[in-house]
């Protein structure tokens, strides 16, 4: 072993080699990614990837879970917000992403993108994906029912308003990435805004132009 | 040459080569895919792939040619039929498919799927995207400017009402496919109906018990 892996401890290692994982994604995709370009994103010898994961399907998989665990629970809002702005500051943080250190909401999305399309054919990475869709429709269907309770929202069906606003952000992020739509994101915000919510507020002004 | 491929003409084989193409991704997913598994799926020997195209990228931007190509100008809707029903009759040829004699809607879309995510990587691909996204689009954006006009439909932003609509469209069939919810474009009619359309018809009947 070099003197470098000597002063890192596990822990720091598989950091490393998520971080190493990043850049290769990023450079090279998931469809032509090899594990060579993982190691060539490393300073410590490629050999360590061996000893950490089982192969380039093992280590993929802890790199999802990576990279969506520092997803959830990342959502910052405040425990007095009223439903209204809960529901606001749910749907931004979905679509713009919070502050990271290093590789940004971007950076992270595209490589989320790639394996979500690429679960049709990968059953445990669709596990890790449906626990993650269902996680953020339902923060967005729990917001619902609470201004509904309040009586600031109309009743609707909850279910299906969070799975319409949580569809939206991902075709909105897809679109970004895929179609290279920059303001994707932008146009969903003020889509949700203008044509979704404005029939769930109940004490809307435009509501009352209508017709 | 065999007595086989002396019997089809070019435009024959190429046929041949992307229905081969189409099985050969449904088997084993676009990452993995080599040109062996394609020349698998066919009777010819696996030659006539190289003869008519210069290798596994120019076969796949084909492909995706290809199978775009039989979507555009197949939707079905009547010239005499009013905005609300043409509208209508769009959405649900998009998120529901044509029909088709061989390889239904979904083995289609779970490829254009697959292949939608890796263009980010992909600028020609990319393009051929970008050019089936607008055409998706702009025939939704048509029928709500005519709606308009007739006086049927309110006042909205066309191009931000056609742009949502398309983009829950794509999330429906990407987390059918990717997450595996069959009901997904159910769902997503239903929402469109019920949170989307709704603010669009100035006649509707549930705008009256609004709030």
């Amino acid at each position: 072993m070099s003197d470098a892996e000597e002063k890192v401890t596990s822990k720091d290692t598989e950091e490393v080699i998520m971080e190493a994982t990043f850049r290769a994604i990023s450079k090279h995709g998931y469809a032509d990614l090899r594990m060579r370009d993982i190691g060539e994103e490393m300073e410590m010898t490629r050999q360590v990837i061996h000893y950490h994961f089982d192969g380039k399907y093992d280590l993929l998989s802890s790199f999802l879970e990576h990279i969506i665990g520092q997803y959830e629970g990342s959502v910052d809002v405040d425990d007095d917000a009223d439903p209204r702005s809960e529901l606001a500051a749910r749907i931004d943080q979905c679509l713009f992403g919070p502050e990271f250190d290093e590789f940004g909401h971007w950076d992270r999305m595209k490589v989320f993108h790639e394996l979500y399309s690429h679960a049709q054919n990968d059953e445990q990475h669709r596990a890790i994906f449906n626990s993650h869709y269902e996680g953020m429709r339902d923060s967005i269907v729990t917001v619902v029912e609470a201004g509904m309770e309040e009586g600031t929202f109309r009743t609707v069906d909850a279910e299906r308003m969070g799975q319409l606003i949580t569809d939206v952000i991902h075709a909105a992020r897809a679109r970004k990435i895929s179609l290279g739509h920059g303001d994707a994101p932008e146009e969903a915000r003020s889509a949700i805004d203008e044509f979704i919510l404005d029939s769930l507020y109940v004490d809307d002004e435009r509501q009352l132009h209508r017709t």
